[in-house]
């Protein structure tokens, strides 16, 4: 089952990899083979879970600390892979913030800005770049339901996953003649440990966990569709949202679906 | 014919005044009654078009010069309006560059992200913050259909504009309840001079332009729908490109349709 590995090369980066869905990427591609390069903040968190994979899956890890809110991080990520036989990378990092527009500190705007498009087109230039120039290689960007909507009270989250989601689909079409293969994946509720603590407790939380959809399910259909898809949203159910929002209902309305969960 | 100065302030800034779609929003504020601050790269230009503004609506005009590719053009733009009574912002500029993500220089997107992403919410930031604080105001930003398809071989730009429409639909509904009027207009082709430049000869470009609006349906159609939609397409045929995009293809078949133009 080295398949990835074969058909990407040796290693692979995800930035935002310590728990939920960049942990379970992770885990995917050294299942297929792949070493590892896990980047975050919580580096002793990384080391425990590189170790696990290298004892699980028989690969390589290696952990770069990087706080993705910080303009000039990418410039260790990409030194500490420069010597590397590099085929795959996958961007999961995000940040939101809770609030109006006008209400949310400029610091924490300039951070989300940070994270969500700065570091994250960084990374995809830089990634893409090598892949093109030796034609093989994976990328897979995370999107979310909140950019297709927008996301009243954490509009610059809902804004910055609809540019990753456009973005990835523009290039995803670039590369289509190659042997890159360009996905973005848009989930809904997954269910992460983040994601689990945001949630209400009570018959609320319930309701919200059964129609949330696992880590695990999340990925399989993500691997299934690479190399058909370059667009997917994931789940049946979330697919469904999708299609509701854009052919019943006005731009406006999608935007008050989504904002009046926060109120 | 002062309806604009008296629902929303004495002032209104045009960000991208120079010509086509910016210069026909600072003409119709200053019909509405509104002073005009023009913004742009173009200092000579803006104060002709200022002049012949102060001279048909006997209003007062204002020219800023500001490179919005410049991290710290805001400084001066914000320095200029702070004790006048604002009360209308719009944000028009926009910057693309043509090739594969990969292809095109970094200094460039760099450029890019200024223009379409940092320098654009600093402004609405900014202005919003006032709106909201003095209970009154319009925003008008200015999203593309590259935006809602994606836009291959001009990726940037194509997801710049969808970050601008999803975060301006947000804002839009979280000032819902207030005399803050928020909107984000999606054009089509539309005839100003940059555009026309980019047309091709003989039968080519002359369907190109018979099936393009002109700016002054275009402002009319937006100033007709303003307090009434946070979202427009402009347009009955964009209305109806979009409507098809969206229900009868795939988010891959719609970055095709685009990304064919290019090739």
């Amino acid at each position: 089952m080295n398949s990835l590995k074969e058909k990407y090369g040796e290693w692979g980066i995800i930035l935002g990899a310590t728990e939920g869905v960049g942990k379970a990427i992770a885990e995917k591609i050294a299942k297929g083979g792949m070493n590892v390069i896990l980047v975050g903040r919580r580096e002793e968190k990384l080391k425990e879970l590189g170790a696990e994979i290298e004892k699980t899956y028989q690969v390589k890890s290696k952990v770069i600390r990087a706080d993705f809110s910080l303009s000039n991080c990418t410039d260790a990520i990409f030194e500490a892979t420069k010597d590397l036989d590099m085929g795959f990378m996958s961007y999961v990092a995000c940040l939101h913030s809770f609030g109006k527009l006008q209400d949310t500190d400029w610091e924490k705007h300039e951070q989300m800005i940070n994270v969500n498009i700065i570091t994250f087109l960084k990374c995809f230039y830089h990634y893409m770049g090598i892949f093109a120039k030796q034609d093989r290689g994976l990328i897979l960007n995370i999107s979310s339901l909140t950019g297709v909507t927008s996301s009243p009270y954490n509009a610059q989250y809902g804004a910055g996953k609809a540019y990753i989601k456009k973005l990835t689909e523009a290039v995803g079409y670039e590369a289509e003649k190659t042997n890159v293969d360009v996905m973005v994946a848009t989930l809904g509720s997954t269910i992460t440990p983040s994601w689990l603590q945001n949630q209400p407790g009570g018959e609320a939380g319930e309701a919200a966990i059964k129609a949330a959809m696992t880590t695990e399910d999340t990925i399989d259909e993500i691997f299934d569709n690479i190399g058909k898809v370059h667009s997917l949203v994931v789940g049946e159910r979330n697919r469904n949202s999708v299609k509701h929002w854009q052919t019943d209902m006005t731009a406006d309305e999608a935007a008050a679906y989504m904002g009046r969960f926060y109120e």
